[in-house]
């Protein structure tokens, strides 16, 4: 089966605009084992429009459009669509309900406009849209699917999770499972050596390396005629790279983030935490806060940009600074150490660093952070070089922060066996 | 003239990665005044290529493929965009020169394949590319143009900058300029509603708005035969746009975003800030953080995510926290006003809110945001009712906390005076 996806926007023709839908798309596409040979973006042009979806349905099974369902008359995706394939556009009376309940909840009122979003072709599928006006709609005919889904990506994703997948399931003959393998606290190039014989020798599983800020991610992909039979050519490959990578592995579970993976830990060793940050200014901790349920080991955060508050919030000495300058890593072992006494966590993280674009020096280039760690009284600090923009090195040091905290209550034996 | 964009390669096909290059090349096409109606993506597959070239040269004047440049067997832009036009590819000696110092400068020696990127179709222009080891290349033939450049990013934007954008610029027989009116504190549609006249009789310059978290940009576009008469063209629109907004547009300039506009307002009236976050666990801070120079105005920051936290740090009461729950305006005021007496800041911001998935009651749904701001002293506390995932929801409330800094900040006329 062949898989096409056309994105409709005049926004993302004229560049103002990523087209993130169509990876998303094409991820999701690849990893159910369904071909996708082209993908292509048309504007909000009827003609253009008809002819593009013609064409992908003379080379391609199934045609997924994304965009252009808004309620607008530039919005022409579903008319195209519907006309191309021969369907009378009808009022759909339970999208017409959704569109109500949604603006319902939200205290307000549809706009005439909006009853264009509950027209539907005659026949086909609607996929209720429980994050926006537009809802889905999947048409089959001849053996050929079109499938139109919302622009947003808050609509987008949550429909073809829910809706569009289960569908597509159907109509692959193999399937094809997979896994990722998480890494932190390793760079692409030496993970990549690690596994150099993996890689070359590599058919069915197969894997590839993508680098994220501060980790890698080995996606191990297997092929086969089942479930059952492709889970069980990934399991010796999953357990192999677990074993060359031991503790650097944070998760095997898709869902899994790396902030995550350190909430996970710190309840599971009943731990609390405090975060105090310069130059991250507080992305540490909303990280962790991004987790639900966080607020079982989350104490405290604090942001001491400036030497002052150092010195106020954390009782890091005027002459540490002084001599050391605020990016050390005295200050940074300064600032855990205050910051464990006043918060009273277990586990209390200190970041300070330069993350520019001034300031820096021969012996502090920007890009250098130092972070402290203390686990139960024990500081531990690292220095490290991060390169790219303000922005990037401020992701980095994120990353790193995580990385160090998860290693620090990892080595941290005595605490296994504290309940 | 009209420019069609082709990306090739198969991990683009995969959703491997996001094309970014299309929205670079697209946006630039669109400056240059040049129309784009098509953008595609082709795998690394000659005869689909061919056939996409043709196709594209068919309906096109200008061809832009990126990506297939590499050295391996695999890259086949340049064979297929060749045997399409029917030039044959010969040995570049400047281009094999240029590989040899690019190896050369890294201490490094080409490999057997690298003299593949220097083959080149008869008659073309080859374009240096001091970032890497694929040559650029224009090819011009029967009036329609095809251009090669290579895939990453790095390469190719210089290339295109240095060496296409010129080339381009001689086809056009006008110029495209644009101006963006950014809008904070009010929804898409109410922005819409306000401007419906001037959207309806728009020609040139075009306006079309888009919606941001929190915010909402009016892109104005103006067409004409020099830079000049452009600009003169957008003027009257931008100013009718700013006196429609009034003080809700923070800036017409580009690279100006709100949190670069609160922190230059800070800055201009010389007033310090501080923040405390509930739900939003450090995005606020990090958002003002992220602007470079904000230590001149930013005290300090704290998370006070449990309400022991606010408590101990603020200074809230418990009795408070037990008659209002920790979600809600006197909360929000309380938090305001213990951060604006312990930071000493002159602005003191305060965000509490329930960001989900849980906890949500009939009287505080998930989405329940209470922002407060502290100017000088007097507090004005804010109720929001946002929608969508916790991450959606907290990048709302960040965008709200920015916006109501700055309108009690432009509020209090008493500053103006100030310095």
């Amino acid at each position: 089966m062949v898989v096409e996806l056309i994105s409709v926007g005049t926004e993302i023709l004229l560049g103002n605009i990523v087209n993130t839908n169509a990876a998303y798309l094409a991820e999701q596409v690849a990893a159910l084992g369904l071909s996708c040979y082209y993908q292509s973006v048309i504007g909000d042009n009827e003609a253009r429009l008809c002819e593009g979806i013609r064409t992908a349905l003379s080379r391609s099974d199934i045609v997924i459009l994304s965009g252009g369902l808004g309620p607008t008359q530039d919005d022409l995706t579903k008319e195209c669509a519907a006309k191309v394939l021969g369907k009378e556009l009808i009022m759909d009376a339970h999208s017409k309900e959704m569109i109500e309940a949604f603006f319902a909840k939200r205290d307000k009122k549809p706009t005439e406009n909006n009853w264009k979003q509950a027209m539907v072709p005659k026949e086909c599928i609607v996929l209720d849209n429980p994050n926006g006006t537009a809802p889905g709609i999947i048409m089959e005919e001849n053996g050929k699917t079109v499938i139109l889904l919302p622009g947003p990506p808050n609509e987008l994703i949550p429909m073809f999770e829910t809706s569009v997948m289960p569908h597509l399931a159907q109509k692959t003959d193999g399937v094809i499972v997979s896994k990722t393998v998480k890494i932190c606290g390793m760079g692409e190039s030496s993970v990549e050596t690690m596994i150099e014989d993996m890689l070359e020798r590599q058919v069915n599983p197969t894997i590839a390396p993508y680098a994220k800020t501060g980790e890698v991610h080995l996606r191990v992909t297997a092929k086969a005629v089942d479930d059952k039979t492709a889970k069980k050519l990934l399991k010796p490959v999953v357990k192999e790279l677990k074993s060359r990578f031991e503790t650097n592995v944070y998760t095997t579970e898709d869902a899994t983030t790396l902030e995550q993976a350190v909430v996970d830990l710190l309840l599971d060793r009943k731990l609390t935490v405090s975060t105090v940050e310069s130059c991250t200014g507080g992305m540490l901790a909303a990280r962790l806060i991004n987790v639900a349920g966080v607020s079982e080991v989350f104490k405290m955060g604090h942001i001491t940009y400036s030497n002052k508050a150092k010195r106020k919030i954390l009782g890091v000495k005027r002459s540490t600074l002084d001599k050391y300058t605020a990016v050390s890593a005295e200050v940074a072992h300064d600032m855990a150490k205050g910051l464990s006494s006043i918060s009273k966590a277990d586990v209390a993280v200190s970041v300070t660093g330069l993350a520019g674009p001034d300031g820096g020096t021969k012996e502090t280039p920007v890009g250098t952070v130092f972070i402290g760690c203390s686990v139960n009284g024990n500081v531990t600090v690292q220095r490290y070089q991060f390169s790219g923009n303000r922005a990037k090195i401020r992701e980095s040091a994120v990353a790193a922060a995580l990385t160090l905290m998860r290693s620090c209550i990892l080595a941290d034996y005595s605490l296994t066996f504290r309940n």
